[in-house]
């Protein structure tokens, strides 16, 4: 195991060391606990704290309603900016507002629409919620293994036997870490005249996505992780400008019509990637996306990758030596640019093991069916040193033996 | 007209008085411009202000990941605040979470499964975004007059000749503020065979809806309006009991699931109220929600109906005398019951007349096409001087001519 002068090493040279300091870093009273759990919900930025507090005291509280001259193109303004310096977007494909599962339905749905006949491709291990809205949609749906290759999809698309319409997977896996081929799989669909719907929960200001290089048609993801946006912040969504015309979704509100304050007898899309919206967005808590978003793309999402593929290969060559001996192995791929910017850990005692760290060791991580420990390092606040003590403590929780007090019964931990 | 001395003496009367100091009252650093658009954009409680504030600081802050503990029963539990307290329903009947257009699309989706054939009734003066979203689900439209009758909903249902599904109305219509027959209509719709689902957005917190005992089938709503829960805040959602295990809504999320964080196969709805929900819910977003409907449920809805009533009232006949003479009339209905908190003064220049005053005279009303002064006061902090300020500067305005400075050329002041 690297020793933990070597982390202090690491941390004097990492260009983003500074970054630290734009977060709030007091868990809980306690600045010694280790929070490996910002691929779950990412640190409170001092700039979203203020810019909240101003929100709610000056632009709610006296402004009123004249705000919303303020308010009216957050979802645009924010989608832009995280869509053109964090995922490789051109202008005015991005939008935020409403949640992911939303976000996702509404593209699923305007993809089955524009291909009326063909199944729906994903993969088997793809986050809950994506399975689940598309088990809503009345259209076969063919299981991929996990983490597929684009061999992988093109021998899905062969064993489906006729027509595919969307092919819809996760970027980054959220139990492995696996990272998938945007760009392999995305051709691969479309060669068989599928779209292709990403979700980038796991990978949007954790690593580099280059939507517009790879072709992609369609994402959605998360803000409240690496972007540092808070609880249950609205999602991002990016549509290729190209489908803009062809794609309707079915959520038809006021906010995604043409000229929404006409009060039109008829809904007529907005032009652009506004008609992907719906309600009133909302507004306090887009203040926070463009607040955390801000300071990921000020870092620069290419040094944000760079620090995230160096700390996940020192929790990697640290758990190799420190806990491999106690029965763990590392789930997450061992080549940077296979994974996202979080390891999992298997063993077999894991939800125990998860429970001790969070409860009697300070180290923050969390628990993933059936024996997933998920080290969740954000790059942007994350030190060597937190790796070196998140591993540390593990390696003493368990070769203590202290995870055996715990009970069994699992609970939700987030 | 009254005089001001009437509505300082009706102040001095006022047992919810008190409730004002609850708010900030300070628009644009100016305690003396009246703020009358509280039905579109209710004002900043001071404990909404606070409750935020913490869960920012502390709760997201400090807290992180652990701070789930005490959000994960949010939506359900200021579902029942709202509806117990202010709307009349029982416990687990009301949950909070997206917007009211994303809440309004899963009810009326659910309802048509429900009832696969039939055409859906609405009105042509219903809320835009209502009406696009029903536009959007393949279903025949019919269409009663504005401000419908339980008289004109039977006629509609006749009219239709044939099954109907879906009969959806706005409670308090946006424009004009006629309050519609809930228990009647309701029971006109059933007689066809037909669910309702209300939008209450401008009824909830602003007059007595007694869901419950009206046998009402579903319901959506604004939060932001009298609710004083900010802008954009998620909208709640109610469904009758025994109307759950039939609807299946289509937005199959995690959050909808049973047993969210088995992360299993296969989507099973939750049981009761909790499975139309869908993604992650906007954790800030709902702290202010349940703070600003805690203060709502203290004051109690009965005694706020009943300021709504007599302040309406106050405007109306303030109105009658002082502003009739110079081109207005009331377009609410007259009979307190047949209104909710707002009141619609039709004037042929009233667009320019909202510009002035807004700009000018410091009355913050909204102007609605083509012809409508919206002029919402709403009863928790508004007081009887605010509403003869109100009509006052408007006479002045228009006697003065004042409007014809305005530009014609409209632009939105939301």
């Amino acid at each position: 195991m690297p020793s933990r002068a070597d982390a202090e090493a690491l941390d004097g040279d990492d260009p983003l060391a500074p970054y630290r300091d734009r977060f709030v870093i007091d868990n809980v009273g306690d600045t010694n606990v280790i929070y490996a759990d910002g691929n779950s919900l990412g640190r409170l930025p001092k700039a979203a704290r203020d810019a909240l507090h101003h929100a709610i005291d000056t632009e709610w509280g006296k402004g009123l309603i004249g705000s919303w001259d303020r308010w009216i193109d957050l979802p645009q303004r924010t989608g832009d900016l995280i869509g053109t310096a964090i995922l490789g977007a051109r202008e005015g494909q991005t939008i935020v507002a409403d949640s992911t599962t939303v976000n996702f339905y509404k593209l699923a749905v305007a993809a089955l629409r524009a291909r009326p006949d063909g199944a729906v491709l994903t993969d088997e291990a793809n986050f809950p919620t994506n399975r689940f809205v598309l088990q809503g949609l009345d259209r076969a749906i063919h299981l991929l293994p996990p983490d597929p290759t684009v061999d992988d999809v093109r021998a899905g698309i062969a064993a489906a036997n006729g027509p595919v319409a969307l092919v819809t997977l996760s970027h980054v896996a959220y139990r492995s870490g696996a990272r998938l081929d945007i760009e392999g799989i995305t051709r691969a669909a479309h060669d068989a005249g599928a779209l292709v719907l990403w979700d980038l929960s796991h990978s949007a200001g954790a690593i580099a996505v280059d939507l517009a290089d790879t072709g992609a048609d369609m994402a959605v993801g998360c803000t409240y992780k690496y972007l540092n946006a808070g609880p249950g912040a609205p999602a991002f969504l990016y549509v290729r400008a190209d489908l803009h015309d062809e794609l309707r979704q079915p959520i038809q509100g006021w906010f995604g019509a043409l000229d929404q304050f006409a009060m039109a007898p008829s809904y007529e899309p907005a032009s652009g990637i506004a008609r992907f919206m719906s309600g009133t967005p909302t507004v306090l808590a887009l203040t926070a996306v463009e607040a955390g978003a801000r300071i990921t793309a000020e870092a620069g999402i290419h040094p944000i990758a760079a620090k995230a593929a160096a700390l996940t290969d020192f929790v990697i060559a640290a758990a190799d030596d420190a806990l491999a001996p106690l029965g763990f192995d590392v789930a997450t791929p061992r080549e940077p640019n296979e994974r996202g910017a979080h390891v999992a850990l298997r063993h077999d005692d894991a939800w125990r093991i998860c429970r001790v760290l969070v409860e009697r060791f300070g180290v923050v991580v969390d628990f993933r069916e059936p024996d997933i420990v998920r080290v969740g390092l954000a790059p942007l606040y994350s030190r060597y040193v937190d790796a070196w003590d998140a591993i540390d403590r593990t390696r003493e929780a368990v070769a203590q033996g202290a995870h055996h007090d715990m009970p069994e019964e699992r609970r939700r931990i987030t």
